[in-house]
């Protein structure tokens, strides 16, 4: 029973800027995504009524990443539009760093808020998983290094945090199931959100056509220094079972499974799905400064700020345990020397993908 | 130039539920607010296009005194329209623990999202003294125990805690002036906000015909506290003299000040602002249990989840800082026992009022 809870709640990126402050290899990432959304923004159709412009961005952490991608969309629409209202609703977990982002879009001087009086932005503390706007309300919708979570680990990964890295096809075959699953919820529920024409784009993790996931040295990093705290006896092996990392790279064919009969899903059309590779932009640092380092710090930066909470969350105590605390600091220094010790580039395969309301 | 930023900023109030299980008082007084906000539901004009009614919550903290009312104007306007969808934005500032707020939207079984597939709950962290929501889109407004907190400081009061017990004529009227502004700054951002025809309800800290603001011996109960800290080497009398509560209660003809020339202002009309006594709810359950330290307790924990972090600002390394811990943790037990000393009957004059846009 507590490995049930253990195993079911998706964690909230770590908060308190740690967050904004290492995950510049999802603002590279991202990138690629951007000119989909520009271009969404030049020929959605956008209400000719009083009413405001919605923009939706999917999983938004603590804005670090959407201020950019959704400033660039508003100035498009703005060409359009110069004085319609636009509303932006910022989505993520009920957790979330909330204070965060609303200190970002008030204070930072990149915000979209500033030197645009017609232009509101709020913020809804909800899964995803469900309707979190009325429907027919969203223009726009962005997501970007979001759908790769999990609503829930189907089972623990007994051989492996990462399931693209375990050997057990049943394992493997639990989180495809998963991983369908939660994509069709995802786009059942923006199904109803989005008005007719609106379009969606999204970038996130992915497979490759011959299956690679990517990030092998990062990971065997991860996973070595999780086992070297078990053999310290900083956690017991029973916690280290139940550590999995909720995410999964979907393929192109996956991505476009569901609209595979017809065409359309939930009222959805995928205009455009295309495999890329993300730049490592820790390993393109690392080529100037050959500070090896500091590669294995930004590498278990981001690995913490991204992933440690949910691998916490299966410790005795909890995330907020002193515990976790602990935990959370001793794998960040033994993975940042590992992966110091022999730096490799990254491999990030990832999908961008364009969707369109009918 | 370190005074005017500690005078500046406003603070949130307490969060991590402290705020929550500290605002009986609150809750008690907002009561004589409910039958006009829902009255307001029943009759307030909603849109007759597919769009969702939507209804601003102006100050919801962590939502503990929200949920309520505004579930009680959600099942008036359902009387009137079965599925159209509704729309809550809750707004405070950046600071506030929205997370909190989420997390009871989500779980607390009165939360106004159960059983009802057609209402959406957001948040904007963003000063009410801005607009904060597009122009015309409020159907409902509702503001309980919020607008009493004025946008700064406008100066020290050397005298006292709060001003209405100051006997500086200079600080009281530097107050007032300060109160006006806000007030009109206030209006005219709901002024654009509501909807021809939306309604705004708001009950806040008032002064009575005679001028009483009332807390009598609550606010003596913390100042002799604060003095007490001065004299036991906690805080320096210079920080006693930078504290102040940016609290002010408004008498009736202060509310209806802006309304004076020609009936209505920034569009809006005042269709009723009554002055009443709020029930002291902490005194009423002290006459059934006599229990003196529970008395003390109560209002100094009412005390520190509302008013307490604005005065820690006012010390050397601000409000998160160790110092800012044990002044709070002093200030609260000693406030407690000298109200458990003797236990009186608090006055709470309160406004109720509500606004209707031409």
């Amino acid at each position: 029973m507590s490995d049930s809870r253990r195993l079911a709640d998706p964690e909230p990126m770590e908060g308190h800027g740690f967050y904004a402050r290492n995950s510049q290899v999802q603002a590279a990432g991202l990138s690629p995504g951007l000119p989909l959304f520009v271009a969404s923004a030049a020929e959605v159709p956008v209400p000719d009524d009083a009413g405001p412009i919605v923009i939706a961005d999917y999983g938004s952490a603590d804005g670090a990443n959407s201020l950019g991608p959704i400033g660039e969309a508003v100035a498009a629409l703005r060409h359009r539009r110069s004085a319609q209202a636009i509303s932006v609703v910022h989505c993520d977990l009920p957790d979330n760093d909330f204070a965060a982002l609303f200190r970002r879009l008030n204070n930072d001087p990149g915000s979209y808020l500033r030197g645009d009086d017609a232009i509101y932005a709020s913020a809804v503390g909800r899964s995803y998983f469900e309707q979190v706007v009325p429907s027919e309300s969203i223009t726009l919708g962005w997501s970007s290094w979001a759908i790769q979570w999990l609503s829930r680990l189907p089972m623990p990964i007994p051989d492996q945090l990462q399931v693209a890295y375990s050997r057990s096809a049943e394992v493997r075959a639990a989180y495809e199931h998963q991983a369908d699953d939660d994509w069709r919820v995802f786009l059942r529920a923006r199904g109803h959100e989005l008005r007719p024409g609106g379009r969606l784009v999204i970038v996130t993790m992915a497979v490759d056509a011959e299956g690679k996931f990517g990030y092998e040295a990062v990971l065997a990093a991860m996973y070595g220094a999780v086992q070297k705290l078990v053999s310290d006896g900083v956690i017991s092996s029973e916690e280290m079972r139940q550590m999995a990392i909720p995410t999964v790279g979907r393929s192109r064919d996956e991505v476009l499974a569901p609209f595979a009969e017809g065409g359309t899903f939930a009222g959805l059309r995928a205009e455009l799905v295309e495999v890329f590779r993300g730049e490592d932009r820790i390993w393109l640092d690392y080529l100037n400064d050959h500070d090896a380092r500091r590669f294995g710090a930004r590498w278990a930066g981001f690995s913490r700020a991204s992933v440690f909470p949910s691998l916490a969350a299966a410790l005795d105590g909890g995330t907020t345990s002193a515990r976790a605390a602990t935990f959370v600091a001793r794998l960040e220094a033994e993975m940042a020397a590992r992966l110091a010790a022999a730096p490799v580039e990254t491999y990030i395969p990832l999908v961008r993908m364009c969707l369109v309301k009918g």
